[in-house]
């Protein structure tokens, strides 16, 4: 263990006294802890402590509160807008060792985990119930991570995001509570929606330690499709049309030609390497040939080629296999690049002239960059591939993020669909939502008044 | 005008320089404005006035900020815990003439509207756009009001509630502030959910103006189907199991012996008076066939009648009559009564006990009560109907209710699936959530901090 200065020796006393073999100290763990899947610099926390259970993280919080000392929870450190980066230091809560099960009610649809649980376990555990969690953000994030962020993803157009996918939480407040949000019915009237205002508000008003969550039966059928498109727009204005038909289409997903280089190049696959749409249909085995056969006359319409189909499992993963390894692919275009994930989402009559606009931007600068999205709620992203050395390609990247967000605010959409704001989208989100958010700032004033839950998050105070 | 004793003379001339003619001082309109369509005391608040506009609610709080009145926003005047009774008088801000329809976006399935928009009345303007807005609490409501109480009703199942329906709101604040909670993205992760704080906070935090609405395609198909069964627990086990295997139900109602008995008298019919479940499906023509079909065959297995079925509009309204009917039917069980109606909510697999131990009471009670309710979501009503000078009457209702309430509580229910807590429900939603109802506390005390926004309502400061 290395010494932290930054710590008062009283508080790290008592951080021993807490978690005891649990508390890290050494760089490795602290930097590692301090880092991002994207483009945000590394910034370690003075201390790392793994939380094995909801009193730990109470005595926690008292212990910060009596040293004033920052507090950052942790999942699986897979946030993309500096979400958990420690700006003010302090110690980071990994809560990634809080990872069980804690009941799964399955005639109810329900379950509940602790925070450390990760979406790709729960899945995992509930194979032979018949149920699925259906929120599928691409990374293997924690659910503690993903209600924080109010994150979404593939299945969203469907089952909705987090917002829709928790019933309640546990939830550890700045003054030391250990509180429930809401009890297990499916709806409830009873007084402030506070598991709506703990989801997406990113550990700066609380620390979840358990969610309940909404679950879903595994359909009877499951179909999957691809099928590429000669024109940008073409591809576009099949998923919005499919949208406004209201086919109950699970996932859709829009991958430009620059994308499915990448993935060619990344996987050896030879796909053509033109705009794509990857489509998944749940429902009984009528309703799925319905849906599909609906769409593949909006896509052929739309001048979509060839449109791929398999109900069987195998080829159905292989089908969607492309999709999966899209970020790392989009990477992958340059060696010892970095990715900056963007994330815009408009009203759907806007896509087309939001992606077409974007494309156009992007055709003329100098850096590679791709476009990918969870079109069938109007959210997409840019991922710009940089050279981490590159203060050029950095203020370009800056440059075309600024006119992509400014875009999307013009046709009231969101500078964030899914990642959050972070230290990212500050600025955004006051452009976004004006003095609204000095209501955001006055409700954590009032619940964290000595500003140690993840501070400088969101906002600054 | 009368005066007005309890508000101060400068105030009084400034409501006249805002409202003018809008402005009501007598008895009639003050009483109408502080009933209820329940059981709770009428309390006049000291003015009435209407507004036409944000700026003029920007106004009023600006004004009653500066003389400390309290403002209780009121819509149609049809929630059911007393949530607009003016327990701290001042005056009740009538929304009901703010009732354009702002815009709608049929390509984005969304609308805006003004808080007085009633919920029929929005349904008649997008008659011809192909769509419809789902949420039905059967009160022809204000969409304002219904915001402000989480409303859901038979719909819910399928669509949501008022918490899945609303995109975004434009909210005075208690210090005067015009905000807009979201912009019209269909999702966002930009910051604390102001929209969903707002909705259910029953104008303690806010006064709601406009409301931007998700809005649904008009089904291709819809079909509605009525059954009877020999026992209580049959119906609700087919409920329950149609929920189980995932047949996504637009509609599912349950009525009580005691409630049929009720229409029959009411509405001259003869269904037979048993336990009878109403069905709505919506889908393509071949879903909601496949749909009906699987539910027939559950209700067969649980001892169901005969299932009659019609996908024709006036047959469906027909069998459907009776259920639109139902809480003045009951009411109408005795002349010159009142009625009283609860709410619970609890997890699906604890309705059959939930409903069948509360049925034991209510056989073994003096007074008449039916039971009905949105049973797919695990929510119910049971109706009092009471003799209004009875203090005997008013006492057993309310031992009924409490043990209804506990039970639900003990089965991790909600004291309220949809009505709000308003006066009624305050010591339950103690009961229910504990010391996160001192957070809400906090909230409220952090936004309205001289407590002017229908005070006591929710819980008391």
């Amino acid at each position: 263990m290395t010494e932290t200065a930054a710590l008062p020796q009283p508080f790290l006393a008592g951080l021993e006294a807490i978690f005891a073999g649990r508390l890290h100290l050494g760089q490795a763990m602290r930097r590692q802890h301090g880092g991002s899947e994207s483009h945000f610099a590394t910034v370690a926390p003075d201390a790392v402590v793994f939380a094995h259970s909801t009193e730990e993280v109470v005595a926690l919080v008292k212990l910060c509160n009596e040293h004033l000392v920052p507090l950052i929870p942790y999942g699986a450190g897979t946030s993309i807008e500096g979400n958990t980066t420690p700006v003010r230091g302090g110690v980071c809560l990994d809560l990634s060792e809080m990872d069980a099960i804690v009941e799964v009610n399955a005639d109810d649809l329900d379950c509940t985990v602790q925070a450390g649980v990760r979406r790709e376990q729960l899945n995992e555990a509930l194979r032979h119930s018949g149920l699925f969690f259906p929120i599928d953000p691409g990374a293997n994030a924690t659910l503690g991570g993903m209600a924080s962020t109010r994150a979404s993803g593939t299945n969203a157009v469907r089952y909705g995001t987090m917002r829709e996918a928790v019933l309640s939480l546990r939830v550890v407040t700045p003054d030391g509570r250990d509180i429930r949000t809401s009890r297990r019915a499916r709806k409830s009237a009873a007084g402030y929606d506070l598991t709506r205002l703990m989801i997406g508000s990113e550990g700066t008003l609380g620390v979840i330690t358990e969610i309940t969550l909404r679950l879903h039966g595994i359909p009877e059928a499951i179909s999957a499709a691809v099928c590429s498109f000669e024109t940008l727009a073409g591809a576009v204005d099949t998923v919005v049309q499919t949208i406004q038909c209201g086919v109950p289409i699970a996932r859709v997903e829009i991958l430009d030609d620059m994308q499915m280089r990448a993935i060619n190049r990344w996987s050896k696959l030879d796909y053509p390497e033109l705009t794509t749409l990857f489509f998944e249909f749940h429902g009984t085995e009528a309703s799925v040939a319905e849906q599909a056969e609906t769409v593949r006359e909006l896509a052929s319409a739309n001048g979509g080629g060839e449109f791929k189909w398999s109900n069987l499992p195998e080829e159905r993963s292989k089908l969607w296999e492309a999709r999966h390894q899209a970020y790392y692919a989009a990477v992958g275009l340059r060696t010892g690049a970095v990715g900056w994930p963007t994330d815009v989402c408009v009203p759907i009559s806007r896509l087309a002239e939001c992606i077409g606009e974007t494309k156009r931007d992007l055709e003329g600068a100098s850096i590679p960059a791709t476009i990918l999205g969870h079109v069938g709620d109007g959210n997409f992203h840019v991922v710009f591939v940089l050279d981490p050395d590159s203060k050029e390609e950095a203020a370009e990247a800056e440059h075309l993020n600024r006119r992509l967000v400014e875009r999307a605010l013009a046709m009231d959409g969101t500078c964030t669909g899914e990642h959050g704001i972070g230290l990212g989208k500050q600025d955004w989100l006051v452009a976004e939502l004006g003095e609204a958010v000095d209501l955001m700032r006055t409700i954590k004033r009032a619940l964290d008044p000595k500003d140690l839950f993840n501070p400088g998050k969101i906002f600054s105070l």
